[in-house]
């Protein structure tokens, strides 16, 4: 009831100031001094109540964008000029963004701490623990990468910009508080200062999507480099290839180890800050949002089951895929030979993982079919953010597989890898879809409850009447009065009241449930838990190979000669780090699946 | 009644088969036969069922982008290889596209002409009849254009290809056919073939899409090869500009008439494809939504007011631009020092143009804050689009305005125009900034219902709490007791019952309204009207002049030395369609907000 008070407040207050006040000074005179008082008055009461939430969203949605803009003009900038004048600027700036990240994250804490006897709201949903959990292990993969890049310039501060020293330090410092806060207030649900709120987490989203950047496009760069390295080598071009390392030498002997060791951080480092980004994000999201109470708990799975073909099958895909990124990585640079034989390798092993993942998506899809269980349609921010950045990062490999079809399709060589390339293309166009679909409907589907199917009569009819009228304008009718507390769901509250007076119709039907359709559920689960884990495996593999250099959009050739080199490299820096975020999101996401089958 | 036990028996059917059929074979032998019958039995059940709304909405999503990325692959090599061998194939892919969606809206039609005895739902608030009269206009200049295109056809078909004919004249078919449909059809809510009718609507999203990336691409390579002809013609480079006319001579004598009113009546085009493909996404987000009948309905704005500065003002604005326009396609080709100073007087009208705007808009927000009417936060697709196109496409030239403030500081040159580009692109943010929170604060403001300001008592918190408990979770109470049945609200089914009970608790209670607060507010709107005409000139101004060749950016070379001709080309051709789009569906939306207020 204390809720309804302050909302009941908030409503006179928010809506009636003016008529209050006009009501009561409606007897004055009506003279303009009376009226610029009136004005000035409601204009201070105005300016004091609570910014409406959409405006506030807006408004603070409008500075994120405009900050990542700024970022990214300043980062062409750079990709034009080189890494000579600008990369200095592009560090500063990145510097100051997260200072001042920092300042906002320890005022948080620090207001937090004050009012540590008001515990806030939290999103049950939102960041579960093991996903901080690999955070933090992607965290500290991050801090060693500041150290040697504090190592590196070290060793070359000499002729390099101090800036070159103060960022790694800057970017240890905001890493660590930042985990501090995933940790311990990602999931609030923040309803003091929102308006101010907003605009500090969606700062902190942009930072670190501007950092995911920064990161993808010094990637991008050494990538093209070690590209240009390949053709110079194999003779195909003559020109020198820019070096990567200043032009002073290194007064420690540590230099070039810290140098390599940066490139394979640096995967680790990208996925870091763009995870992070997308948990903010649902944290903004859920700014001011209203909960139900009852519900808002999380679930844990359901007890062990026979996990074999699918954890098995899985370690052999990344078995294979560490064994194909190795070779890959030494024969593409032997000869001309050698690098249509190591793509040739690369497209058969794709074409096998790629069918196996479509088949068994495809299985997962099926058993939802026959099985049927319903759909879990309550409002949950952070699953239907889920849902849209699995489908908004397919668009990079789909452009490029469809890329790739255009080019075999009019190409005028004719390498030994050509159809192998289309069926590749094709297939990840397939698997992508499967897989989507499937770990979608996994996340919108929830288990039956033990009392939730009636037989056919009349009296169920009526009572399901009531929750039909009930029903959140989507497929599927979900039945608030048999929920356990222990499921993670959050209703509006406008079915809280009519929950009781449904319960009170049903205490005394008795409904059956059939043995039959309780041992092939479990044995479908069984068979579900090994598809989630196979193809969670999967994923991790196809993340691997392009993350460490297994990229043979590059050097096959095909695409360059049908799109030539300015449009393919550009669709190709914009689409691997999609690609590449797409599979970390598909494992963050598979797991989840894992968990609640 | 008839509706929930529709939705009950939607609702057994969906979730119990297996229970009801394992149910009645539970007695039966448990002999693998057995298994095998009740397994298939199941498989035809769930496959006969109703496909999950979540699932049809992810599967017939991927459909449609992946048909706009086998288009965009298409355009791009045709990018890269010239208007030779490509553009053929590229229109042949149109105009199955087109074909497909022809052949699906004649069957939707013919559907809907048979079941014309049950009508089907419609939402009120998508497509208002002046956005389907606007489009309607756009369509008939899209006819003359393929008028155009087939007399020019006419004339080279010696030498070019036969499908350069058959493309205009498919197109306006696809065009009359299409407008058709969305004057009698585009508002359906589709509750029958749900899955199938998905396909088809997000099929004409993404043809429709497909057609203004083909006319955005079109128009894009026109303006470089304008571009070049002037640096040709200012003597700066000495290459030959590609010739855009055929090999072969005219066998009429209206080849040139044709092919530059076709370049005047491209934007017109492109704007109507963009437009529709808006609506018809609208249609399919509406695929399968429970309205709520007693409330969708539209409502017409209030009486006339007095409309004089904005209008006058707004008039002086376009004629303004159109002169600036005329100047500048003279001046711009003539000489260097001519080109300069065509460049700096767009840059000061610009300047004092978005100061207008912006001040104009701010104004309105001031007012927003001070008469603080209540939001309307009832789910309405329509409103949801146009809230987040608004800020999409804004997105473009955002980062055009910040690349061009990156290369103002960085700049090695000094021309006369330098502080007064930093100047149009800082204003240039400001004013869009200004210009989304205020449409989308006025599209989700409601008017104050006669009795929505009680005072302050307890009973009438009691009352309240009732509403409160009721409110969806978003800033502020709906009070949806007082809702009159003109105004344009959907509300979830679940306040229907509760409604009855508070509209019988305060049946009896009077609520006081000031004297004042009647007075100003209609003084408040006619202000606002104003604005919003103005704003609604100013940006069909700002629409005209990029759209018929005033594009600075490629002429003033400022941001060409900060980033290189490949990088900033790229960046304008991504950005200049996107901010003519948020130009036009601004204007929509501005007269949407006057009509509203």
């Amino acid at each position: 009831m204390v809720e309804h008070s302050s909302l009941d407040a908030m409503f006179l207050n928010k809506y009636c100031p003016s008529s209050a006040s006009s009501s009561s000074s409606s007897s004055a005179s009506s003279s303009s001094s009376d009226r610029e008082k009136r004005l000035l008055h409601a204009l201070r009461g105005s300016l004091a109540k609570k910014y409406p939430q959409k405006s506030g969203e807006v408004l603070s949605a409008q500075y994120g964008i405009n900050l990542l803009l700024v970022g990214v003009s300043l980062m062409l900038a750079l990709a034009y000029q080189g890494p000579n004048a600008s990369e200095e600027t592009v560090l500063a700036f990145l510097t100051a963004l997260m200072l001042v990240q920092l300042f906002w994250m320890v005022c948080y804490m620090v207001r937090r701490e004050r009012r540590r006897s008001v515990p806030p709201e939290r999103d049950a949903n939102a960041a579960t623990s093991w996903i901080r959990g690999g955070l933090t292990m992607l965290a500290l993969l991050s801090l060693i990468m500041d150290a040697f890049r504090i190592g590196s310039f070290v060793g070359y501060q000499a002729c390099v910009s101090a800036i070159l020293g103060v960022y790694p330090v800057v970017h240890a410092l905001h890493t660590i508080s930042q985990v501090h806060f995933l940790w311990f207030h990602i999931k609030d649900v923040i309803k003091r200062y929102e308006t101010f709120e907003r605009f500090g987490v969606i700062h902190a989203v942009f930072t670190n999507l501007l950092l995911w950047s920064n990161g993808v496009m010094t990637e991008a760069e050494h990538a093209l480099n070690d590209h240009k390295k390949r053709l110079v080598a194999l003779g195909y071009f003559n020109f020198t290839v820019d070096p990567e390392e200043p032009s002073c030498n290194c007064t420690t002997s540590a230099c070039s180890m810290f140098s390599s060791s940066l490139y394979y951080l640096c995967p680790f480092n990208i996925e870091y800050h763009i995870f992070v980004s997308a948990l903010l994000f649902v944290m903004w999201k859920n700014i001011g949002r209203k909960l139900d109470h009852q519900t808002n708990q999380k679930r844990g799975s359901s007890g062990g089951s026979c996990l074999l073909l699918g954890p098995v099958l899985g370690l052999l895909a990344l078995a294979s895929s560490i064994t194909v990124l190795i070779i890959y990585i030494i024969h593409v640079e032997e000869s001309a030979e050698a690098r249509e034989a190591a793509v040739s390798m690369f497209y058969c092993f794709g074409i096998v993982i790629l069918a196996s993942m479509s088949a068994a998506g495809a299985v997962g899809l099926l058993i939802y079919r026959v099985e049927d269980w319903p759909m879990d349609t309550t409002p949950n921010p952070a699953r239907t953010l889920d849902a849209k950045l699995l489908l908004g990062s397919s668009v990079g490999s789909w452009l490029l597989c469809w890329c790739s079809v255009v080019a075999v399709g009019g190409a005028q060589s004719y390498p030994s890898y050509r159809w192998s390339n289309l069926a590749y293309a094709l297939l990840l166009v397939l698997e992508k879809c499967v897989q989507n679909l499937f770990v979608i409907e996994s996340l919108y589907r929830r288990r039956r409850e033990p009392g939730e199917c009636p037989t056919h009569s009349a009296t169920h009819g009526e009572i399901f009447s009531v929750t039909a009228s009930m029903a959140p304008p989507y497929d599927g009718i979900v039945n608030h009065a048999f929920e356990s507390s222990d499921r993670p769901r959050e209703v509006p509250e406008s079915s809280k009241a009519d929950k009781t007076t449904f319960d009170k119709k049903t205490k005394d039907v008795s409904l059956p449930v059939g043995h039959g359709a309780q041992d092939s559920p479990s044995r479908k689960r069984q068979i579900l838990k090994n598809i989630a884990i196979f193809l969670f495996m999967c994923n991790i593999s196809l993340w691997i190979l392009p993350a460490f250099g297994c990229r043979p959009q590059f050097d096959n050739g095909l695409e360059e000669a049908s799109f030539g080199f300015p449009i393919w490299s550009t669709v190709l820096n914009f689409a691997l780090p999609m690609s590449l975020f797409y599979r970390m999101h598909s494992v963050a996401a598979l797991f989840e699946v894992f968990r609640k089958i």
